[in-house]
């Protein structure tokens, strides 16, 4: 019974999702979904785009969480479209989904968007299961959580386009498998791009500004 | 409609705790339920109370994971009693739920324990809605998380009994403000213990050793 419940709200979102899609799609907005656990470098992912490609794109920024303004105050300073969405009063507060994103899009002035970058809630759970309609989805894992985390949440590297490994400056102090990892990442989800950098630090940036820079221009030439 | 079914599921889940508590309680078992983000150092804290205070007491563990059993192979060497509950295949993938803890104290030999760890999975979102019926609630976050972390997940800081940074060791390389997070925390909960610590580099254990055994003595004397 919970289960046939389950499979619905995933239905409904995966109709939704698509509709994200075609909306965006039809304006030629590129998308960008950022996922990861609490801590890990969402945001500060979010500020290098926006520090490197702001004078390029006109960036939105949808922001979920469950509770408060941090994000979304955070990137205030870029003057852009910052829109927050706090999950407490929902149904499905640990995760976002579909519908959340599709309201938002009618709060933003998209006709002012080219890239729309969506972050998730802190979770490397339930959030894989929820297709938001993004162009490319992209999971940001920190050093200090440790490389074992493909074997603990495999879902959710399954369900990525793209992994960054973000704190690769604390790794003398948090030790990390990074061959392990890869191996584990590729044998879930062959096709996933990884990326390491510290944006902090400024190591390893470029390759990954290349790649994202590669999809946009990949994704406006097929819209 | 949803939210009455959510409803009904706390509930229920409140009775199967109360009754874990009964049963733990006419045993004499003192039961800690460890919470935190993937990587926060749940399992290394478990490691921390293993390696001070395995002769004193009969420890068996729960380690709940959507995945794998990597934390309870890290435990085998102990010796002790660890049962692995996999969450990928029930409808409550996110969080553990006391039914899960409940079926589990079956299969342990509970007049071989006086001391049941569970380790929750790793999110700050769900798992604060289901109590387990432990003793005592932890909850662990890492210094490279960050500080604001109360302010976006304050639920799970209002249902703990004790919050453990962790570590303080990375603390140069990953600022994080102290005196905001106390603050924070103490004013949505201001019973909360708040303990700073490095179990790799032992700094600040102590006091959390001294804390948890003055509970477990304090439990005992009540029973």
């Amino acid at each position: 019974m919970e289960v046939k419940i389950i499979k619905n709200i995933l239905s409904e979102n995966e109709l939704i999702a698509s509709d994200i899609e075609r909306i965006l799609g039809e304006k030629g907005i590129f998308s960008l979904e950022i996922l990861g656990s609490p801590g890990s470098g969402k945001t500060t992912l979010i500020e290098l785009l926006l520090d490197n490609f702001g004078k390029k794109y006109n960036f939105s920024v949808i922001e979920g969480d469950v509770a408060s303004s941090v994000d979304s105050d955070r990137l205030n300073k870029y003057g852009i479209q910052v829109l927050q969405i706090n999950t407490e009063n929902l149904s499905s507060v640990c995760h976002m989904e579909a519908f959340m994103v599709h309201k938002a899009l009618n709060d933003l002035d998209l006709d002012k968007t080219d890239f729309l970058i969506v972050e998730n809630i802190g979770n490397l759970v339930c959030p894989a299961s929820f297709r938001l309609g993004c162009s490319l989805r992209l999971l940001v894992l920190s050093v200090p959580e440790g490389s074992d985390k493909p074997l603990k949440y495999p879902l959710i590297f399954k369900n990525v386009d793209c992994v960054v490994v973000s704190k690769i400056d604390l790794k003398e102090l948090a030790p990390f498998d990074f061959d392990g990892f890869k191996e584990e990442v590729n044998s879930l989800n062959r096709k996933a791009k990884i990326f390491e950098l510290s944006v902090r630090e400024k190591i390893g940036t470029q390759p990954f500004l290349d790649y994202i820079s590669l999809k946009v221009a990949s994704f406006k030439d097929n819209v």
